[in-house]
């Protein structure tokens, strides 16, 4: 694929200074636009041999278009932070929002798994299973609607060869040639062959490398501006106004979720009577606390994370089953986040984004007060997402989870399912007592209208995404007493079966 | 002062079972109460000696109130992105935004500077000048609104001694005691000299320090809570409604900035008739920025930051410095921040808070495209500032700015002043343009109109803030090329000043 870029293309002095100066009138423009409308982000890698003018071509872009918009990234070795974290946590947490540019020079998700396999350190195998997650995580982000913009800047050894030397032999250029610059020479063929594969497995209709010939600095450069401007052009004329959040549909217009409600969900296999005296749960629950204690502690020495989802019907008892976990573990190794409807912030970022911003440190347990699953249940049937969102969502979810399963850490998922009597009562209950009256309101009666919408999202939801790396546990939840002991048990058997013994 | 807390209080198991319960409720409530008004932030810090129980504490505040509305924090070694900025950006990352309460457990912003003492790594005189930055820091904190509990739990040597042992004689809780626990024994006249003149130094009325007898863990942990207890429901009862961002005051009820508009201000000095011809300015540009390219690297190479603040009229060409600076540096260098309107989630902090999270990592370069001062320039002439607040502003200003300089970061400031005349040249001309009308605003007129108010704040802002660690630089804009020629040199002058020959 790469001789389609050795062909010695160039652009004179002339037709280059001809075009520059309208294109970047029209990249300004077009930025400008992007930045008033906030519809969409536009995602710039720009990638290829060392030597290939990739700095160049980033800086250029920056004296090209409005510097104050654009976010420029290049990552070096990772910190410790990034460390502890799975490998894409670094790039999630440089994602542009709405309304901005973001360039990746250089070194990007592609970088890593290239190296290792042109160095031999990982199979053909792992880097096709590295290329499949790096295709969905791109399809995730157009899916939210970013354009994505490939550069593959190539030349072939000869002309890499050549501009090495160029660069030494010039006491003021000499610095720019590292002893890596030579050591990835050595290895160009399997530098191309790899990089060959990688643009192969990655170059999708959405997300499409564009391959550039690097070999003169004016053909590259005006045919990477020229390609950006046409991308973004062609978005924002084929933007639609960003979707406002759609209001709840009246009820008469509810669609049917389910087309027959009476319909048995993986709910009704849920055993509702079961139940714990009050002396018994005292024991049991001191019992579990210690050997959550004991198992947390294990995990904070190995630096295992841990990430519990508690999901469950209003008043389902999750804030009690935290106020459970909770002791079990020194403060300083935790934190609780509850989620509710995004910040004005977060709206600008995928939905995953505020997820991954919160994933624990090593040995780090998160619980978290809702999650990425608001997706598939409130997003989805308060119709806050449209249908094509949540249905991708349990994909999307499923490769999340994975990434943090792959990296060692402990998912537990917690629905904590009641009946709808049970949680009338307990809504009664909590406006008659005084510091609770707070948690009812109106919006927790209207929610209880849905119940059968919920019900079969939930439904989905468990259907779809449990996994082996990260099953759904149902608790139940109509005695409370019962529900923290299963909860806190199935927590201690997911980090136990995680831990050497 | 410790003798206070070696007086062997107790609370017997009656008592404390008959307050716990109470108190647990009354704290549930304030917390609720707390985090729907928003309106201020809690920071409970818990310090004090080896094995008095700070953990212990924390953890049972997580059990007394909601843990999903508290933020715990223990701080380990710093991480190298910490390392990498001021020592007081680790604990600006992690304050808590109003409604909500931060614990931060042994380890705080009093750690480095006690252990360093203690272990005598600094000096006295360095002890005093942490202890005023500490001061600073927590002063800026409760001016902002935020409620500071400081406990400091106490036991005298014989009980520490006493506790240790206990401890290591049980195998369950062998693992408590570390050799860093026994190091600090050996230590402890001297911890506990250097912790009292620390306390003294920092027990402000606002913040004022509670000592607490520990040695009983009823009477410590029912210490704890009723103080915190009182204190919140203090703050809470006296709390104004959050003040709503006061709308411009109308024309004629602009205060009287300065009485007389027609004195002389520090702007009247910059001299606006200094021009540059286009074919020296080419020359020049090309050198000075020449120039910021090897420095640039140079800095990169050494890892010191830098930070270019960049304020000046609307219309006077910052963005257009802009352009020319980044052009001499490495895109993965550098990152150009535009700060307009803060966003939801950062009008819950401190309004340096967004700055510093933003703080540029070793060896890189942040334009701040209007900055800090924004308190004391558009909020202070808008009103949505009040007169209290963009007072004080100037010394947090001068504090944050001397915490960059004391790490070594290189900072410039940027006034870009015009004339009246020229700004209206400008303003019309833009209205021409069509890649640069959306610069153009009904706001800008508007503020144009506030000309003499905002010299004035101009005025005071460099008066106040100009010190030798940080200078302010006036720009003499009115000539475009004289003005980004001006502004290259002063920014290489700044990091060749800080830069080894």
């Amino acid at each position: 694929m790469f001789e389609a870029a050795e062909l010695d293309r160039k652009v004179s002095k002339k037709v280059y200074h001809e075009e520059v100066l309208p294109l970047r009138e029209a990249l300004l423009c077009a930025q400008q636009e992007l930045r008033t409308r906030r519809s969409f982000r536009a995602i710039v890698l720009i990638a290829g041999v060392d030597k290939g003018g990739k700095s160049e071509t980033m800086n250029l872009l920056n004296e090209w278009m409005d510097p104050r918009h654009l976010e420029n990234h290049a990552f070096g070795e990772p910190t410790d932070e990034e460390r502890e974290r799975p490998y894409f946590w670094r790039f999630w947490r440089t994602l542009p929002p709405t309304g901005r540019i973001g360039i990746y020079c250089g070194s990007s998700w592609y970088s890593r798994p290239i190296l290792d396999h042109v160095y031999g350190k990982i199979s053909d195998h792992d880097l096709e299973s590295e290329l499949v997650r790096i295709r969905n995580f791109e399809a995730e982000l157009v899916a939210d609607g970013s354009v994505i913009l490939k550069f593959w800047l190539h030349l072939n050894k000869a002309a890499q060869r050549e501009r090495i030397r160029t660069l030494e032999r010039d006491p003021e250029t000499r610095w720019r040639v590292t002893a890596k610059d030579k050591k990835h020479l050595k290895r160009y063929d399997h530098f191309r062959a790899t990089a060959e594969r990688a643009l192969r497995a990655t170059g999708s209709g959405d997300a499409p490398w564009h391959l550039v010939e690097a070999k003169d600095p004016r053909y590259r450069s005006l045919t990477c501006g020229q390609t950006i401007l046409a991308a973004l052009e062609r978005r924002l004329a084929n933007d639609q106004p960003a979707p406002a959040p759609s209001p709840p549909p009246a009820m008469a217009a509810t669609p049917a979720v389910r087309d027959d409600p009476d319909l048995p969900t993986i709910l009704s296999t849920v055993d509702l009577s079961k139940h714990l005296a009050k002396n018994r749960y005292r024991r049991r629950l001191e019992s579990v606390q210690g050997r959550l204690n004991i198992l947390h502690r294990q995990a904070y020495r190995d630096g295992v994370s841990t990430a519990i989802v508690m999901e469950g019907w209003d008043a389902a008892g999750k804030g009690g089953i935290i106020r459970r976990i909770t002791p079990a573990i020194d403060a300083r190794h935790y934190r609780v986040i509850p989620f509710g409807a995004p910040t004005e912030e977060e709206r600008r970022h995928h939905y995953l984004w505020r997820f991954w911003r919160q994933l624990p440190r090593a040995g780090h347990l998160t619980l978290f007060d809702r999650s990425w699953y608001g997706r598939v249940l409130v997003e989805r049937v308060e119709g806050f997402a449209g249908e094509a969102e949540w249905s991708r969502a349990y994909g999307e979810i499923n490769d999340f989870e994975e990434q943090l399963a792959a990296h060692g850490t402990v998912i537990v998922k917690l629905w904590v399912h009641i009946d709808k009597d049970e949680q009338l009562a307990r809504f009664q209950q909590r406006e008659q007592t005084p510091y609770k009256q707070y948690k009812i309101t109106a919006e927790d009666y209207r929610n209880r209208e849905r119940w059968d919408d919920y019900a079969a999202a939930v439904n989905d939801m468990v259907e779809r995404t449990s996994t082996d790396y990260a099953p759904w546990h149902l608790i139940e939840g109509n005695d409370k007493r019962h529900a923290r002991v299963q909860a806190l048990r199935i927590v201690c058997d997911s980090l136990a079966a995680r831990l050497p013994k």
